[in-house]
């Protein structure tokens, strides 16, 4: 049990730098040596854990997958109105870009995907499907306007917030990053919102931005 | 003036080459001798004109940047109001996207560039200017609501067609990208579009692909 727990977190340390060598570098140019200083594990216990550094993308790739999954249960599970779940859902995610290195990294591999495999669709499916589901809700809790087609909405939500957050990397290295998430929603929000959802788009995203503040500092951390 | 003609044919297959490779392997796992082997010259060659792997992605990414800004002026030139010109820019991204592998390559390795060197601002930058200039002319032309902020929703629009055109890539090799380019229009012209500017959203976005068709054949193309 004690031995199983060390190996835990050796597999734990082992993916934390992976995602670290992988968020700097990139798939192709990292090496299993770069990982194995960074989780500060030998060769050996790298190659037990990871036979290739595919393997290790993917480790990575799911970590990043099951920390955005979790946070999104736990927010989808809090019942509220559809809508505003839709605005937290993209700032807690914004907020994982921010504070957890697995997440950077798992969503860059996932993009350079093509250099180890076919790409990785999961992670778009499923958070479409999500942004559908609320979607839907919202239409009927209306919040959303019927005429709004869900599936073309949630779509295009995934979409675009994945570019808004990759140009916000390239930009500012992510400094910006919650400021520019809810730029999104102030411009996207006068379009979709129901007639009788009497809900100013501002006061909206400004009312959701207060329920899950960004913590100090963390403008200057995300800016390294 | 046979000679130079010669070498700039061999500059163009190089980077032709490098695009093709960088396309597919990205940028770490791309090597000078897919890059010869794709362009078809001999390493003394590709070395005479390039001196490394980053050379060769720097001008795949000017020559990507080259034909979007070519493709633009030609549009911005011909003064037509300027909301349509908005969404045209858009579409003739998305046909360049679908037809010239230098700009997928280019698009990916502007997004992959930390690995060898600092993100690539400029093409961003220029593309949010253009955009912006756009807006404001929009605004006085009363296609575009004057509430709008023009700096936001240029670097929003820039943002969001980044990730559209991604998001369809990873789950479609592209094959969709014109469909989502006229989708993110359709969801976002009813929030920013001027109260006098008597076009139904559909109508206009309709109206504008009319203008430039996807020639036939680029779906299959494009999926490869």
């Amino acid at each position: 049990m004690v031995l199983q727990d060390r190996a835990k977190a050796t597999r734990e340390a082992i993916i934390a730098g992976a995602a670290a060598v992988f968020e700097e570098h990139g798939y192709g140019s990292a090496s299993l040596t770069q990982v194995s200083d960074a989780a500060k594990v030998t060769k050996g216990a790298l190659y037990f854990h990871f036979q290739s550094k595919e393997d290790l993308a993917r480790a990575v790739i799911e970590e990043q997958h099951r920390i955005v999954v979790a946070e999104s249960e736990t927010l989808l599970a809090e019942d509220g109105p559809a809508l505003p779940a839709m605005i937290l859902l993209c700032r807690a995610f914004g907020l994982k870009l921010v504070h957890e290195p697995a997440v950077r990294a798992g969503i860059r591999l996932t993009l350079e995907a093509t250099a180890f495999g076919p790409p990785v669709q999961g992670p778009y499916e499923d958070w479409i499907a999500v942004m559908e589901q609320l979607t839907d809700r919202a239409k009927r809790e209306k919040q959303v306007r019927s005429s709004v087609d869900s599936e073309a909405l949630a779509r295009y939500l995934v979409a675009s917030f994945t570019g808004v957050q990759m140009v916000s990397g390239v930009l500012t290295g992510r400094a910006d990053v919650m400021q520019r998430i809810d730029e999104m929603w102030s411009i996207l929000l006068p379009g979709i919102m129901h007639e009788d959802f009497h809900e100013d788009p501002q006061t909206l995203s400004r009312l959701v931005a207060a329920e899950v503040p960004i913590p100090r500092g963390a403008e200057v951390e995300s800016s390294a």
